[in-house]
C-alpha cells in the first residue's frame, strides 16, 4: 500500500480547527424508518449543519489552513451549490474572497445562498464546458487559492470530521460493528469517513451510494480502476453528480469501502419524503441516497444497524414539494 | 409567593430519568435568519426530539417515575397529538399499555403515527365535547394512570429540561442574556423552561408566543388571572391551542415570564418556509410561532440575541406544501 495523502492525523488536526466553528450533528432515529429498513436505522444528518451541508466542514479544514496572505488575496471554488456555500462561508469568516465558479443548472436556492453569504458567483455549463480548467484559468489570473471540492487532502481530512462524530455518537448507542452508507460525488465525504473509522471504529464499513446512471463510483470499485459517468447532467441528485472518483480520493475508497450500492431518484425521492415524515428534517436528493439505499434496498446491507449518512438539505422548493407527493399515506 | 408544584430540583431530577432517552438537540442558525431579525437568533428545535416534539420529554418523565403496578395497568393522555405520541412511544418503552384520547380533527400524520407507536386511539369532537371529562371518565373505568398534557408537575418537569440545555448551549455560544421565546398552549413547556433559566440562567427573560385568536396566556399575564380563548378550534397551530393556561402553569408564568407575544397564521407558515430554506428543519405551524415572532415582530423583542423554542414538526404533507409556497423567491 503507498502513503495516501491525507491520513488520520490530518483529520484529528482539521477537527481542532474545526472546535466550535462546526455544528455537532447529532444523530435521529424513527421507530418507523426501522420498520421499513427492517433494521435500525441510525441518521447523522449533515443537512443540520451550517450552510446545509457536510461541506462547510472541508472548506473551513482548508481555508483555516491558509496563510494571511493568501486569506487577503482571495479562494475560488467550483461546485454545483454545496461545496460553494461552504466555502464562501469559511471565506467570510476569514475574511477573505471568494469567487465561486458554479454550473448554470444549479438550483436557484444554491446560487441564492452563496450570493447571500457574500460569494462572487460565475456561472458555466455542465454539460460543455470543463469545470477544473475554467477554476484553474481564474486561479491564476486573480493570484486565487483553488480550494477543490474533493481531491484536496485538507478538504477530505474536514469531511473526516464527520467519521469522529459517527465513531463517538455510535459507541454511545452502543453500536460497534455497522454499514456506513454516505452519498457519494467525488468521494471526499466518503474517503474522509473510511480513514476516519478505519482509526476509530474498525467494525464499521463504508459504502459509497450513487444515483442510477451516475454510478462512476460503484463501477470503479468493482473494477479496481477509476471509470467514468457517460452523463455530466440531468439529475435530480446534482450534489453528487461528479465525472469520476478523484485521484486522491479513489485509491482511499478502493482500500477502505464496501461495494458501492445504487438508488434511482424515485428512491430518493421517498427517502426525503419519510425524512420529512419521521425525522423531520429537509434531505435534497442527493443528500437522501444513503437513506433511500438503507430504506429500499435491504437485501443489499449487512448487519442489525445501518448508519446513514444525510449529506444535505439544499433542495428548491418545488423539488420538496415532488417530493412530499412521495409521503406514503397512512 | 407561595409554594409551586414543580421546581428545579425536579427538572433535575427529570434530566436524570431522561439522559440517554430523550435526544441532545443542538442550537442551529443561520445567517439569513440573522439578517431578517436584525439580531442574532439561536434557534433549539424539539421538533428533532423523538416523536418529532419536545412532548416525549414529560411523557418519560411522567412514566418513568410510575410505580410498576401503575405501567402494568397502564396510561391515558388526551391530546391533539405530539403528547398522544409522547406518551405512546414512552409508554411502549415501559410495557405498558396506553390509551389516547385524541380529537377528531388532528392531523392525519399524529393520529397515523399515534397508532403506529402501539397507542389505542378514541376520538372526540374538540368544539363539543370536554376532553378532560372523557379522559378522566375513561381513566377510571380501566383504572389508567392520567398523564397530563400540562398541568402535571411532573410533566412540567420533564419539558424544564429543554430550559437546562438551553442555559448550558448558549452559555458555550457565549450568550446569558437573551429572551426566550416558547411556543406556548398550556404552558407546560413554558413554565418548565422558566424555572430552569430561573435557576441557570437569569439573565434570560422567557416569553410565550400564540396564534392569533388564541392568545389566552398573553391576554391572562396580562389581567393577571387566568383568561380563556372564546374558540377552541380552528386554528392550524392545533399543537397550542388549549382553552386557558393551567392552573398549576399559569401562576409560575405569572411569575417569571414576560408579556405574550402573537403572531398570525400567515406568519406562523412562513417561520416554516424560512426553517426549510435556512435551518432545514420541518416545523409545524403551532411549533413555528416562536421563530416567526423573532422573525416578523423584532420591534417587540429586546436584546443582540433572541432565542427560540421550535417546538414540533409533526406536520401533514398538504399543509407543509401550502407553508413552501411562502419561501421567499431569491
Amino acid at each position: 500500500m503507498s502513503r495516501e495523502a491525507v491520513d488520520h492525523a490530518m483529520i484529528l488536526a482539521a477537527e481542532e480547527r474545526l472546535a466550535g466553528k462546526a455544528r455537532l450533528t447529532p444523530i435521529l432515529s424513527s421507530p418507523f424508518l426501522n420498520e421499513i429498513a427492517g433494521r435500525q436505522v441510525l441518521v447523522k444528518p449533515e443537512c443540520l449543519q451550517h450552510t446545509g451541508s457536510f461541506k462547510f466542514r472541508g472548506a473551513w479544514s482548508a481555508i483555516s489552513a491558509l496563510a494571511k496572505k493568501a486569506l487577503r488575496r482571495g479562494v475560488i471554488a467550483f461546485s454545483s451549490g454545496n461545496h460553494a456555500q461552504g466555502v464562501a462561508l469559511a471565506a467570510r469568516a476569514h475574511d477573505a474572497p471568494a469567487l465561486i465558479v458554479m454550473p448554470s443548472d444549479a438550483p436557484a436556492a444554491k446560487i441564492a445562498n452563496t450570493r447571500g453569504l457574500g460569494g462572487e458567483v460565475v456561472m458555466y455549463d455542465r454539460a460543455t464546458q470543463d469545470r477544473d480548467a475554467i477554476g484553474e484559468a481564474l486561479a491564476r489570473e486573480r493570484g486565487l487559492t483553488l480550494i477543490r471540492p474533493y481531491d484536496e487532502p485538507l478538504v477530505i481530512a474536514g469531511q473526516g470530521t464527520v467519521g469522529l462524530e459517527i465513531a463517538q455518537q455510535a459507541a454511545e448507542q452502543g453500536v460497534a460493528e455497522a454499514e456506513v452508507l454516505v452519498p457519494c460525488g467525488g468521494g471526499g465525504l466518503t474517503s474522509g469517513i473510511a480513514l476516519a473509522l478505519e482509526a476509530e471504529a474498525p467494525g464499521m464499513l463504508v459504502r459509497p451510494v450513487e444515483p442510477e446512471g451516475f454510478d462512476d463510483v460503484a463501477r470503479s470499485l468493482a473494477s479496481g480502476r477509476i471509470e467514468e459517468n457517460a452523463q455530466r447532467a440531468g439529475s435530480l441528485c446534482d450534489a453528487i453528480v461528479t465525472p469520476s472518483p478523484g485521484e486522491i480520493t479513489f485509491p482511499i475508497l478502493a482500500r477502505l469501502c464496501g461495494p458501492g450500492l445504487v438508488v434511482s431518484e424515485d428512491e430518493a425521492l421517498a427517502a426525503m419524503a419519510l425524512a420529512f415524515a419521521h425525522l423531520r428534517i429537509v434531505l435534497e436528493p442527493g443528500g437522501a441516497v444513503a437513506l433511500a439505499a438503507a430504506l429500499f434496498h435491504p437485501a443489499e446491507i449487512k448487519g442489525e444497524s445501518v448508519i446513514v449518512v444525510a449529506s444535505g438539505g439544499n433542495v428548491d422548493a418545488h423539488v420538496f414539494h415532488d417530493a412530499l407527493g412521495r409521503v406514503p399515506t397512512t
